[in-house]
């Protein structure tokens, strides 16, 4: 028997380096975050990763599974950032706080900036049962836990109030760049956010 | 020469009320909001207008300039909404701001509410060449400067800084509920933008 086309491009994209599976995983998350979701299709990601649509579907049974699998992919990278900011400041949640909100900001500023990718799924995928929902609602609900849990750390008598502000401000930040830019209102970003932390934080000494 | 199908499918919407044309902007306005504007093709738009794709060709080239006129229209909505306001509450920019935000929060506690549709159509058209992002951009520029003009008379001594910062919560709320339910972080938007308004104004009195 001889080889399949598809074996060859697999073994063109091993070359390349990386296993077929995580080569689509890592030209959908780009291509799906840059174009929009639904303005890419399989065809598009199966050449942009060098294999081919029968490749593509034995990994992925469908698009909506491996949008799913995108989104997982970018839930662990933000989960990622926030044990790099607890590791870079042990035991100092003022200090986390001030970092997450610098993270944040370089987002922003960060000239391919498209928002936020779990934000911007659900504005495509409002159908509550495509299996990228669920990734997006633990998400944000994760994130929005996260941050409320590291005010509380740091003094913040209401940090569940102080989280939900916080929230606000950057997704808000977040959706405005894509139609005002990073000069817009997201420009504040960074200033808005220490100020409400201050705000709500003990004084200090 | 008899009457062709699109015609008659014309005059069907004619007698079911409204022009073509208006029909068929009522109908994509609210598919495109609902679905996603990538979502809903020009087939499915032509059906329930109670028409045909010939004939919504006629009226509109292409759908991007389709798309473009929706979100012109949606610009209208919130313009009356603004003229609205100020008519409600006459030389009272204090009221008008108060006004403002509790109709916001209508919006955000609204059983229907995607979000902005400007904002949504942001996300869904990257592409800076598209006919949509003029009157995204303009929309979102014209909105901001409203809020800041109103913050001013409202005596506010950072007025830009005021509406920057409702602005953001405002964007925040709006794309929050997608992923998390009126429920959220966006059922603190009403109250944390009230108290941010009261913060930066002179008090009372």
């Amino acid at each position: 028997m001889s080889t399949k086309p598809a074996e060859i491009a697999e073994l063109a994209v091993e070359r390349a380096g990386g296993r077929p599976r995580d080569r689509i995983l890592s030209v959908a998350r780009d291509l799906f975050y840059r174009h929009g979701i639904r303005a890419v299709g399989f065809e598009a990601i199966a050449e942009a990763a060098g294999t081919n649509k029968m490749t593509l579907y034995r990994h992925f049974p469908s698009k909506d599974e491996l949008v799913a699998e995108c989104l997982r992919q970018f839930a662990t990278k933000a989960d990622a950032l926030w044990d790099h900011i607890e590791t870079a400041h042990p035991d100092d949640p003022r200090a986390q706080l001030a970092a997450w909100v610098a993270a944040m900001g370089e987002h922003l500023a960060n000239a391919d900036e498209r928002g936020c990718a779990m934000c911007n799924a659900a504005v495509e995928l409002p159908d509550k049962s495509h299996p990228a929902r669920r990734v997006i609602e633990a998400f944000k609900t994760a994130q929005r836990d996260r941050l409320a849990r590291l005010c509380a750390a740091a003094g913040a008598s209401r940090a569940d109030l102080l989280a939900d502000e916080l929230f606000l401000l950057l997704e808000g930040a977040r959706v405005s760049v894509q139609s005002m830019g990073p000069e817009g209102p997201a420009a504040g970003f960074v200033r808005t956010a220490e100020a409400t932390i201050s705000d709500h934080l003990p004084r200090v000494g």
